[in-house]
């Protein structure tokens, strides 16, 4: 069973949360295992989990990350969090899929730029998901 | 000559670039080369440099943040570009030095979290340049 560390952000904003979710139960119905399923729960909010300290989420996350067989991301709403671990996983060489709605705002050039990364820009709910059923089925890039 | 990488938001948001000017003038008057001196220009907007490619800013960047002997980043505005420079800073053991207003929004836990990172909070404009002053002096952090 494949293991996915899901980036989504978080304290940098929700608006993209339930789109979030989605992409998580997909990955999931797919047979995926996704390590970092509180990313889309709506229940998580701007403040974060509250019931643990940074450094333990932190530890948590980086276990997580580690433990991972490919990181998806959405990067459509920005986020240090998902960024810092864009830049570790790719020092861990993880495979790395970067999901973005380009109308909605222009992708970092750290993540465009850099040729580590498989891109997946999208347009539509329709693209995006069939771009991702392609990852998953180990049929584009890494 | 202290050469400093500093990492502020670009196509995450530019609300705090007049701030990020004044950070790395107060660097360069203390004596310090900031390589990434255009991230707090004021004709840098969100759509970022349009003179070089992706690849070109992504490689430019890299080699600056290799080359630097400090990072210092204003984490204020939700950033993957900043948050993806962290990490790899991280991984390259660059010290790293994060001021961010608590008042304006809650830091990631991946950058709260993270003890190599040595965190500063402020809630005045007195409080972010007297930390920056003792950064830079030596005084406080790595």
């Amino acid at each position: 069973m494949k293991k996915i560390y899901f980036a989504g952000s978080i304290r940098g904003g929700r608006q993209d949360a339930d789109l979030y979710g989605e992409m998580i139960a997909f990955l999931e119905k797919r047979g995926c295992r996704v390590l970092t399923e509180h990313v889309g729960s709506s229940f998580l909010q701007e403040e974060g989990e509250s019931t643990m300290t940074e450094e333990e989420i932190f530890r948590r996350d980086m276990a997580w990350l580690s433990d991972s067989d490919m990181v998806v991301a959405e990067c459509t709403t920005p986020s240090h969090g998902v960024g810092y671990e864009l830049g570790r996983a790719r020092d861990m060489s993880k495979p790395v899929h970067i999901f973005y709605a380009p109308d909605r705002g222009r992708l970092s050039a750290m993540l465009a730029g850099d040729d580590r990364f498989v891109l997946h820009p999208y347009l539509s709910h329709e693209e995006l998901f069939e771009a991702l059923d392609k990852v998953i089925s180990g049929n584009m890039g890494q």
